[in-house]
């Protein structure tokens, strides 16, 4: 058995000064966080984007990820959703007494390699530890600060004609997760856990003019596009077939009779471009291995206004509905 | 019994929409927040600070506030403690499924009082629910981001001859929720919790020259001291006869033999300042009723390096050790 994480880790004394130089220093290391203030001290200019999100994702690894990963890409694809350059992250730890320090070092490595990749850096954070029983294992909240590149990205923004692109398959986490946690047998099942500053950077660079990006986590993209349609007073029409779904995650969701729509993905983006940028955009997305799937698979029209439409591959149109419901829970 | 919280507000889905706008939004209220994004945009500009604080206080509830008043408090807190004007808060929930909706509102709306009497702006958020077991009620991480307005202050920026100040009685929160979760019976004992930006702003407007500043949390004064003396490689040394002690914290302590100064506060600030500042730093502290037993503690000698030392009111001198061990888990 390896060292534990102690209540004391968390009590503001000295084993917490110890935690803090031992691990996050020193997988996070830059002068930011080094000054150890109260808070840290960034130079910026301009719009900046702000987000959070807090993680509780069980099981804390995963194939194709792990918790601390997944609240890195989390946050830097909630800001690059906006149009934003993410550059700082705050990261807040609340772990159960007992967890494995070996678990939680894995973790937080992770974390550094994650943010490294985007060129993000970790600058201010917190700890708490509590006893047996309070917290499952770990819960992560990350937050972070973008510099806006492109403004007016919006839910509200979509436009009558604007194509829907997804930048790859959808449902391949929530899949994922769903089997692990159910003990299902579906090898081969991966999260597509990502940050994507690199795949969408690339866009912004070469100024596609994009109404709106999200990416569909919780409630997958089934949420997104009822949120866009409701947002925008639009009809959004998707094709069935157009649809990337890895062919595993078609096999869950035919054995257990649900739909992959409403599944969520960490390391895909939806978004909605006019007909003049579709091919410009799909070209840009393919040049990265996180987008070599990227397909359009719809088109706004104007009415039913806030519905969205899917055709079949026999033709027949539904409403695809906003989920509902508990889905699933600790899914990121 | 009133209405709960259901796994299916956390799902992303409709029943995640209405919460947002029934609760999040009906309180927290402002344009920024209302656009409900994946990121929230601002117009920063210059030196800004940003930081990051989970919290697990259990109870809730408690005399003088609530764990929704110590979020937005602490992070405001931590925000002032490097001379920066508070700006804008990012809330992340985490809930325990069941927990009553008539809470939530209640922990809700404490944060949005808390917040509008500071002038900061909550603008951002994330709802995490987890199923029963998985967490204990109800955990808050708060981030913040403010404008620098003085540069400089930190832990490793006390001189020889600082005079410290303490803004108020120490350890009112730490022994309240100790005297609260042992069903000790110390009437009257009630937290500190308060946000401190307007106590300190006049410091900074009118131009005192601040070295070190710092709420005494989790570790209490011991804490902090411990880690101005050894990051500025200077000595500490603190009377305890001018320390302000609530009585019946210090009743609270004697009963069970433990230290106030280790004790959190979450409403009190220490202040190192040169000493021709000590006179107008007190006189504007005590301005304001939350510094109104604002009091010099002690000062800054040069040896031995990296110690605090109290001396006791029979005169003898010993060593103020950094808090370790457990001290209190949850207090914050």
């Amino acid at each position: 058995m390896g060292k534990r994480i102690l209540l004391a880790h968390g009590g503001g004394g000295e084993e917490t000064q110890e935690l803090i130089k031992n691990l996050f220093i020193k997988y996070f290391s830059n002068p930011i966080l080094e000054a150890l203030e109260d808070s840290a001290t960034l130079e910026v200019s301009g719009k900046v984007a702000f987000t959070t999100d807090g993680f509780t994702v069980s099981p804390i690894f995963f194939p194709g990820g792990d918790i601390g990963k997944l609240a890195v890409a989390g946050t830097v694809n909630d800001l690059t959703a906006v149009g934003a350059k993410p550059l700082y992250l705050a990261v807040s730890f609340i772990i159960e007494e007992g967890l494995e320090l070996s678990q939680l070092e894995r973790v937080v490595k992770s974390m550094a390699e994650t943010a490294r990749k985007v060129g993000v850096q970790i600058v201010t954070g917190d700890t708490k530890v509590v006893p047996r029983g309070a917290v499952d294992k770990l819960f992560i909240t990350t937050s972070g600060i973008g510099k806006v590149l492109k403004e007016g990205i919006s839910a509200r923004n979509l436009k009558v004609g604007d194509q829907i692109i997804v930048s790859g398959t959808v449902g391949d986490h929530g899949a994922c997760i769903f089997a692990l946690r159910e003990g299902l047998d579906f090898e081969g099942l991966k999260s597509d856990c990502a940050p994507l500053w690199e795949l969408i950077e690339p866009l912004l660079k070469e100024g596609i003019e994009i109404h709106a990006m999200r990416d569909p986590t919780r409630g997958g993209l089934a949420a997104v596009l009822n949120e866009w349609a409701q947002s925008s007073k639009v009809a959004i029409y998707v094709e069935e077939e157009k649809i990337p779904v890895d062919e595993k995650v078609l096999g869950l969701c035919e054995f257990l009779g649900i739909d992959p729509y409403t599944l969520a993905s960490e390391g895909r983006m939806v978004i909605a471009v006019p007909p003049h940028e579709v091919e410009r955009t799909i070209k840009l997305l393919k040049e990265h291995p996180l987008g070599r799937d990227a397909s359009v698979i719809g088109e706004v029209k104007e009415n039913p206004k806030g519905r969205v439409i899917i055709k079949t591959p026999y033709g027949v149109e539904r409403f695809l509905e906003p989920p509902t419901g508990e889905i699933l829970p600790r899914i990121c």
